[in-house]
């Protein structure tokens, strides 16, 4: 089946370019001295985390229990939940998981600790556990030093717990536009993870983790000498909005390729300068801005309803047609994703996979 | 089970305050000369549409085939796609529905309906069309008149079709906040669809449906003498923004009681003043504002990722608490259903009934 026969909307990869982002986080990991825990979040799909799992992935993020179960039996040995896991339901489902994979989950509150250690020994099972520190994001997290250090104590001396490290992600920082500014806040992440660290040890505890890092400013974080773990997701995809931020030198970052898109129809073309697309924000998600057009900078997507994609363009460009096919960029690759059952895999203008979103709407 | 059993996020659906605007509906439309053909793109449930039916609904709008299949096939007998279907494969769908269903869906453009009648010519059908008129929204549709003429002349020419109308939905009069201001939008749409009813009649073509009207304006287009169906979807439900809708004295209108909410819990707690519920972006829509809290003013949802969504409170609220569960009104109804497989349906505080979001995800 060629792309142009694909039904729409759909939910397109580009297979070249997608294994083209993967060989090159592998590539430029691999100087550093930080591995990459590829965040599934974004892909929500055992097939591609172990395609990134061999090209030297130590394992897998996620936000939920729902995505590790997911992970976890579709083959995945190494999974982080980055994120808090709260109330018992949850938990029993996540230390269940420690059976077949290695398992290990964040914490920024006393009770949680006392709360998972109940479900781990219940279980039967040992579990990592990482205290998060908000390292200037202001969402979750403890304050990095004294007040991780003793979380990080009552996880140790908790018999089914086993102290994994920090989460130290600083999410806020991923879209700075301005090189300068994303190294001002990651430079802050990472002496508040450092001195944390060097509290730690003071205190007798190795802390084998630091995680954190993004698409948009892992290279700072690898190279820092005290991240461990990379937890870009969005790379092996890309997205308009991460296509916004800049280099050193004002241009466009260019270290991944656009792989991910969602192909639409127009279904209504009522003048020149005005068409309609059959994809609206229940398929690619406008939380991060609207989709652009994939070499199409002449048409632009200016809103989003429901159902409905409205393009403008200009009167030098030619009539576009009822019926055309059109690839849009997703504004934001994550939410995106999970609006689509099945990623439809392309090379060479030939439809080659059907991969399964498989853990898309996996919100518990 | 009781509410605050269940896992979060959760779908939930108060169901006397649901049955309350069901009731309250088909009541307000009796007196007019409109019939209620309630928008299933919000509800996306064939149980659902049913208990609208069995109070008086003449059947249900959907904006995707696999939609109109979805309720079809579960016991939905007259269906209108009120959107333009194209594409082979998508109207080979829909004209097969016509064996089970009344089925009907809308046109603006010539070359659509030479593909619909080869279609039904193909599938051995016969099925409604109707023409959209662009009466302001400036997105699908042809203009009210002799274009919209041309087009329903075509239909009726065509021997597998029967026109059946107009489709005359003016969207973007829903949310505006005063009611001068929305009158003002459908006394427009309502002239441009008067004047082409009447153009119909003088080349001898009956219109039979004039559809349109949503949740923030239905009560005008009922009484209009000119509009005979109404495509309101979200008044099962409400929801944030249409809650910041007006009425004649300047109070936020009152006809329909807030019955659906997702349900988050407290997932981090970090100080007072801040919270983070398990409810981002992946599960509460924020294409129309950010949610509200129910029944608590005093807290404000402030910010939304992928996965989390921040509160702030003042120092006068007690503290927001670790674990805690709250009821979130979502800022638009329809996307947010979009993201859950089920329904949680609740009753005096324990759970009733599971629905499925049967039709969720059908973007094709």
């Amino acid at each position: 089946m060629r792309e142009d026969e694909i039904d729409t909307p759909a939910l397109v990869i580009d297979l070249d370019a997608f294994e083209y982002n993967l060989d090159r986080m592998a590539a430029l990991l691999a100087p550093t001295g930080a591995k990459l825990r590829a965040h599934a979040k974004t892909h929500k799909s055992p097939i591609i985390a172990l395609q990134q799992i061999a090209r030297g992935a130590v394992g897998q993020c996620v936000q939920k229990v729902a995505e590790a179960e997911i992970l976890a039996w579709g083959g995945v040995k190494d999974i982080l939940v980055s994120n808090e896991v709260v109330g018992g339901a949850k938990l029993a489902r996540l230390v269940a998981l420690a059976r077949i994979a290695k398992v290990a989950v964040c914490v920024d509150d006393p009770a949680q600790i006392v709360a998972i250690e109940a479900a781990a020994e219940a279980a039967g099972a040992r579990i990592s556990v990482l205290v998060e520190i908000d390292i200037g994001a202001s969402r979750c997290g403890v304050q990095p030093g004294p007040e991780a250090v003793t979380l990080a104590k009552q996880i140790a001396a908790s018999k089914h717990l086993i102290f994994g490290g920090l989460q130290a992600y600083q999410g806020s920082a991923q879209h700075r536009r301005g090189v300068e500014e994303r190294r001002k806040l990651i430079d802050h992440a990472i002496d508040g993870s450092r001195r944390t660290v060097e509290q730690l040890r003071q205190q007798g505890l190795a802390c084998p983790i630091v995680g954190g890092g993004g698409t948009g400013t892992f290279e700072i974080e690898a190279s820092s000498g005290v991240y461990t773990e990379i937890q870009a997701g969005s790379y092996a995809f890309m997205d308009a909005d991460y296509a916004r931020n800049l280099d050193a030198g004002g241009s466009p970052v260019s270290t991944f390729r656009h792989s991910l898109f969602v192909l639409a129809t127009v279904m209504s073309a009522p003048r020149h300068g005005l068409a309609v697309l059959d994809a609206g924000h229940k398929a690619v998600s406008i939380d991060s801005g609207m989709p652009t057009l994939w070499q199409r900078p002449d048409i632009r997507y200016v809103s989003a309803s429901d159902e409905h994609g409205k393009l403008e363009y200009g009167p030098e460009t030619s009539a576009v047609k009822l019926g055309e096919k059109l690839r849009l960029i997703p504004g934001h690759c994550d939410p995106t994703v999970d609006r689509f059952d099945w990623y439809v895999g392309v090379r060479g203008g030939r439809v080659e996979c059907l991969w399964p979103v498989a853990a898309r709407g996996g919100l518990n």
